[in-house]
């Protein structure tokens, strides 16, 4: 399956300047959907997973679509101030200014497996801090899961140290 | 399965005086997940849904839960801003002040049955207005699944001409 067919172009989103690209019709598509499932299952090993975790929010988007494949939990990693009880929080720089993203404390197993998912690696400042997030809490990350990469941005380069499988580059 | 098992009762969050029903121990559990597919699978039929709409944050998740279990699509029912593309926005009253929820103006096929999810049925105001918003964009809203429903706050009522399903009372 051919996924660029299914990704839409939008010019000037969010804002004037940036390309954004929509895998809106991937998830409207069941066969598209099973077949994005189906390339991640060629690539990460069951036993090298016991959650996937999700970046809010379309990065919820695939990790309950994996963790349904792979009969897997999922947790979320959030923006801040949206997770009920006791969390952690970790902040990093974006592009003006900081950004904090947030887990619950105890959500994770010390040493978990964990596989992070997002639609879309772009810079990478927000798998980064994830990834650092997640270690933070406890969990071990094993791995990244995008649909979609900008190689231009060479986001990848924050996170090579860990596996990282994008299925579609631009 | 008992779900209140995995259900955590938080005071206070997200203001005074609210008690926050969280269900993410169900959500990093696989047994659990399956479960809440199990029961809204005895439920809900195939041939009445071609796509899952997923309520913006939360609702995503059962979303994509349910679509990969039915082997169906998945859309999302935002708020306003965070769709690219052409939209079509509602806008609905909450205790102060209004809402507003955004769709992709093209992402429903005209007549597609769509069954709305959310993790939670608490006033039903945003449950109400998802309705009307997939109506107008032409969709067929089938039913309505919910993980956790409020009935004290009654939410149903507005939405009782649709066909809900919610596997947890308070």
């Amino acid at each position: 399956m051919n996924l660029k067919e299914k990704i839409l172009e939008i010019p000037n989103f969010p804002k004037k300047g940036i390309l954004f690209r929509d895998f809106s019709p991937i998830l409207k598509d069941p066969s598209a959907l099973s077949f994005i499932a189906d390339e991640f299952e060629k690539y990460f090993h069951p036993k090298d997973v016991d959650l996937f975790a999700g970046i809010e929010a379309r990065g919820f988007l695939l990790a309950c679509v994996l963790a349904s494949r792979y009969n897997k939990g999922m947790v979320m990693v959030r923006k801040a101030g949206k997770l009920p009880g006791k969390t952690t929080k970790l902040s990093y720089k974006i592009e003006y200014g900081q950004d904090t993203i947030e887990m619950q404390k105890d959500i994770i197993d010390k040493g978990q497996k964990i596989i992070i998912c997002d639609d879309l690696l772009a810079t990478g400042g927000t798998a980064k801090a994830s990834a650092k997030l997640i270690e933070k809490v406890g969990g071990k990350v094993t791995g990244f899961a995008f649909i979609i990469e900008l190689t231009e941005l060479n986001g990848i380069k924050g996170i090579s140290q860990y596996n990282c499988k994008s299925l579609v580059r631009y």
